[in-house]
C-alpha cells in the first residue's frame, strides 16, 4: 500500500505542500463540530501526529465524527499551510478510510497514565509518547552500537544463549530442560535434551574470548539471564548485553574503545532522534540533553580503585555503606565519584582482585587486576570490563585458588596454550545504556515484554 | 596497542610501501633455512594472510625459527614489494617479539580437517580459512539485515526471549525453570521464578505484531528455539530469526519487502566481503557467486500454491512425496519449482488454510490463507510469511476450531479490538541466509556453537 510517511512529511514538508498525500495511521485525539473536525494521526514513523481535517462534504463524515481514540483509518488529501499556529502544515482530506474502529474500553484514553498501569499494557503502551519515544531510542542505540562495531572492522558473534558451562556462578542460572517433571525428580540428566544439564548464559565472553583470538577484534549483543530474585528498579531476569573483545590490546586500549563507543552512541541518538531526546529531557529527566553532551564532549577521567578510596575517604561524605579497600564500590560510592568529585565520567581502575572474576589480569602487586568500570553522572556504573589473564599457568593457579575445574573449561584454557596474547573486553548492560540515554528510571520500562520474579506476561 | 591492520595494509599497500608498519597476528605456516624464514601471518582483519620474512640479523632469530603454527608475535618491519609472485608485497622485519608460543599439540595443523572434526573444536576453527569466511560473512549478513532495516525507518524490537506463551506448540518448547527437581515433581509453578510454567520463545512474531501496531514498520532479530529431536544438517535446537511486520500493508507488501531484503543482503556482502565469497565459489559451492547474482538481478517470480500443485503434476518427475493439494510442498517439489520450473526465486502464495498457522489472513475462497514462501535455487524455502488476519471475529472463530484459548491471547486480540489495520510480515531463518549466501551445506558449521539434540558444549 503507497502511501506517505509522517516523517517524510515532517522532514521535506515544502515539497509536499498543496499536493495530494496520503497517510494511514491511529487516531491519537479527534475533536468535532457540526462541520468539521480534526484528528491527531499518529503513522509510528514519526514522534510527532499530523493533524488531519475533515469536513462534512465527506459522505461518511458522520462516521468519522464518532472515531474514537485508538481507531486506525487511511486518509487521501491535500497538505496544506494550517491556519492554526500549533503546526505548520496539516492534511485537508479528501476521503477517510475507516479501517478499525477502537472499542470504547481503551485503555489509553487522552490523560495522564501512570507508568505501573502502562506496565499491565505493555502491548498497547509504545502507543504513548513517552513508550513511542524510549522503543524509537533503544531501537536506534542498537543500531549505533552495530554500526560503531562493525565500521571499526569487528566481527559480531552469537553467542550461545543455552550454555553448560558457567561463566559467574551456577546459583544465578536459569535450567533449561525438556525433561518430564517426573524424570527431572530423578535427576538423570542423560535423558535431557543435551544429554546433560544446561542453563541460559549470564555472559558470552568466555565464548567470544575464543573468536577473539581468531578475528583479532570481537563483540557480541545478545540476552543474557540472571535467575536473581531482586526487585528493584535496575534488575531484569532477562536482559541484552554487548560484549566487545580486542586482541593485543590492554586495559588502557580497553577504555579508550569504551570511550569511543559511549560517545559515538551518545551523538548517533541525539542526532536521529532529536524530538524524541527533546521530550526525554522536557518531560522524564530535565538536563538530560545538557548531560548528554558534556559526556560526549569530556575526556573521561580515570583513577584507580585505590586512590578513589582515599578520595572518598577524604570527601566527609556520610556514606551508607562503609568505605574500605577491598569493599566493592557502592552505587553512592560510585555516584559521588562521577557527579562530585570529578564531575564527568570516570574510570576507575585496579580493583582488588577478591572482589572480580577469576579470568581478570593479576597485576605486578600481586593484590589488583586490571579491571575497570566506567561510573556517568546520573547512574553509577554503566560499563565494567578488564584485561583478561592470558598466562596459562597463573591463570590455572587462579582457578584452583577458587575450585573451579579445568576439565570444564579445557576449551577456555586452549586459549591460553595455543597463541596466547593480551587481550581485553568489557560488558554493557543494555538496557542500562537505553535507561542512561532516555532518563527513565526503572528497566521495566526500557524492555518492550519486561521479565522480572513472577512475571512473564505476554 | 597500536598497529596495523592487514586488511588496511592489503587495500591501502600504496600508502605503506617502504614504510615502517606493525603487525599482529597469529602464524598459519612457518618455513626456515639456516639464514632466513617466512611466516604467514593471519591477524583475523582480513581473509588474507601477510607474509613475514625474518633474517639471521635478527638477535631472537633461532627462537623464531622454532615458532610453530598457532603461535602469536607482534613483528615491527617495513612494508616492502614481494619478490615472490604469491603475493604482492611483504614485511621485512626488524623485530618479531613472541607473544605465546602454541604447544605442539595444536590440533590445525597445516593439512585438510573435516568439517566434523572441525565442530569439536569449535573454539579453535574461526582460525581456519573456512570458518574465518563463514563466521565474518555471518557477521556482515546480520549487520547488512539491520542496516536494511533501519535505513528504511523500521523500528528494532527485542522480542522476550522466555515466554509464558505459545506461538505455534507447546510440545516443541524448552521449559525454563528454577524450581528445584523435587518441586518440580510436585508441579507448583506457583512456586517458580515466574510464577507459572515458562519457556523459550519459538517465535517473536505476537509480540512484534503489538509493535506494529504503533510504529507502523518494525523487526525482531533474536534468538529462536525449538525442543525438536531432528538430526539433520538443517535444524539446531536454537537459531536467530528476523521477523519484520508492517501495518497497513498486503501479501504484496510484504513479498515486495521480502524481494527487496534478499537482494540488498545478497549485494552488501558481495561487496563487503569478496575474498571470503571468491573462497566459498571455489572451494564450498563452485557457481555460488553466480548463482546469488542472478537473485540479486531476477525480478522473483510469483505462483499460487494452486498453480505450483498443477506445475508438479504436468512435471512428469518422479517426486519421493505425493504430489497432493492440500499437502504441505516438500523441499523436493520447492527445489523443483524454483531450480527446474522457474529457474529463478519465486514465492508461492495462497496455500491451503489447514497447513498454516492460525494468525493467516483467511482469502475470499474460504480454503486458502494469504501466505508466502520464498523458494530459492539451491535451497528450497528460506522465508515463510503472511498477511494476518485482522478481522477480530475471524480471527476468533480460527481460533476456536483449533482450541486455542482467548483468554491467554488476550493481549495478541486487542490489536484487532484497538484499530486493527491489514498488515502482514514474515520470518527468516538467520542461519538457512548463512547457508545460502555461503554454500555451507550443514547448519552446525554456520552458528559458533551450534546446540543440538545431545550437544551443548562449549
Amino acid at each position: 500500500m503507497r502511501k506517505n510517511e509522517v516523517k517524510d512529511l515532517y522532514r521535506n514538508h515544502q515539497n509536499y505542500l498543496d499536493k495530494p498525500v496520503t497517510v494511514g495511521g491511529w487516531i491519537r485525539t479527534i475533536r468535532t463540530s457540526k462541520n468539521f473536525g480534526f484528528i491527531e494521526l499518529n503513522d509510528g514513523t514519526f514522534f510527532n501526529s499530523i493533524q488531519i481535517v475533515f469536513e462534512n462534504d465527506l459522505e461518511n463524515f458522520e462516521e468519522i465524527s464518532k472515531l474514537t481514540t485508538g481507531s486506525s483509518i487511511l486518509v487521501h488529501g491535500t497538505l496544506v499551510k494550517s491556519p492554526g499556529s500549533k503546526q505548520p502544515f496539516e492534511v485537508k482530506s479528501n476521503e477517510v478510510i475507516i479501517k478499525g474502529v477502537s472499542e470504547l474500553e481503551y485503555p489509553l484514553q487522552k490523560k495522564r497514565h501512570t507508568f505501573e498501569f502502562l506496565r499491565t499494557i505493555a502491548h498497547l503502551r509504545p502507543r504513548t509518547n513517552t513508550f513511542s519515544a524510549v522503543f524509537r531510542v533503544r531501537s536506534l542505540l542498537a543500531h549505533a552500537i552495530h554500526t560503531f562495531f562493525q565500521e571499526k572492522g569487528f566481527v559480531y558473534v552469537h553467542a550461545p544463549i543455552i550454555t553448560t558451562s558457567d561463566a559467574e556462578g551456577a546459583g544465578e542460572m536459569f535450567k533449561v530442560t525438556t525433561l518430564s517433571n517426573e524424570n527431572l525428580a530423578k535427576k538423570d540428566y542423560s535423558k535431557d535434551f543435551f544429554g546433560k544439564e544446561a542453563g541460559l548464559t549470564v555472559s558470552g565472553q568466555l565464548n567470544v574470548e575464543t573468536y577473539c583470538m581468531a578475528f583479532g577484534k570481537v563483540y557480541t549483543f545478545g540476552p543474557t539471564f540472571r535467575a536473581e530474585n531482586s526487585n528493584t528498579g535496575r534488575h531484569a531476569a532477562e536482559f541484552w548485553m554487548i560484549e566487545p573483545e580486542i586482541a593485543f590490546a590492554d586495559l588502557n586500549d580497553d577504555m579508550e574503545l569504551a570511550e569511543e563507543m559511549t560517545k559515538f552512541i551518545i551523538n548517533y541518538v541525539l542526532e536521529k532522534a532529536p524530538e524524541e531526546m527533546e521530550f526525554f529531557n522536557k518531560f522524564i529527566d530535565k538536563g538530560l540533553i545538557e548531560r548528554l553532551k558534556h559526556v560526549s564532549s569530556s575526556d573521561f577521567a580515570k583513577v584507580t580503585y585505590t586512590e578513589a578510596i582515599e578520595i572518598l575517604e577524604k570527601s566527609n561524605k556520610k556514606f551508607d555503606f562503609p568505605v574500605k579497600w577491598g569493599n566493592d564500590l557502592q552505587t553512592e560510592h560510585e555516584r559521588y565519584l562521577t557527579e562530585e568529585h570529578f564531575k564527568k565520567p570516570v574510570f576507575v581502575t585496579d580493583y582488588p582482585k577478591g572482589i572480580k572474576a577469576f579470568y581478570m589480569k593479576l597485576n605486578p602487586d600481586e593484590k589488583t587486576v586490571a579491571a575497570m568500570d566506567l561510573l556517568v553522572p546520573g547512574i553509577g556504573e554503566i560499563i565494567g570490563g578488564s584485561q583478561r589473564e592470558e598466562n596459562l599457568e597463573t591463570l590455572k593457579s587462579k582457578m584452583d585458588e577458587l575450585g573451579l575445574s579445568q576439565e570444564d573449561y579445557w576449551w577456555y584454557l586452549d586459549t591460553r596454550k595455543y597463541g596466547t596474547v593480551e587481550h581485553a573486553g568489557f560488558g554493557l548492560g543494555f538496557e542500562r545504556m537505553v535507561m542512561y540515554v532516555t532518563g527513565m528510571q526503572n528497566i521495566r520500562d526500557v524492555v518492550s515484554f519486561p521479565r522480572t520474579p513472577k512475571n512473564a506476561d505476554f
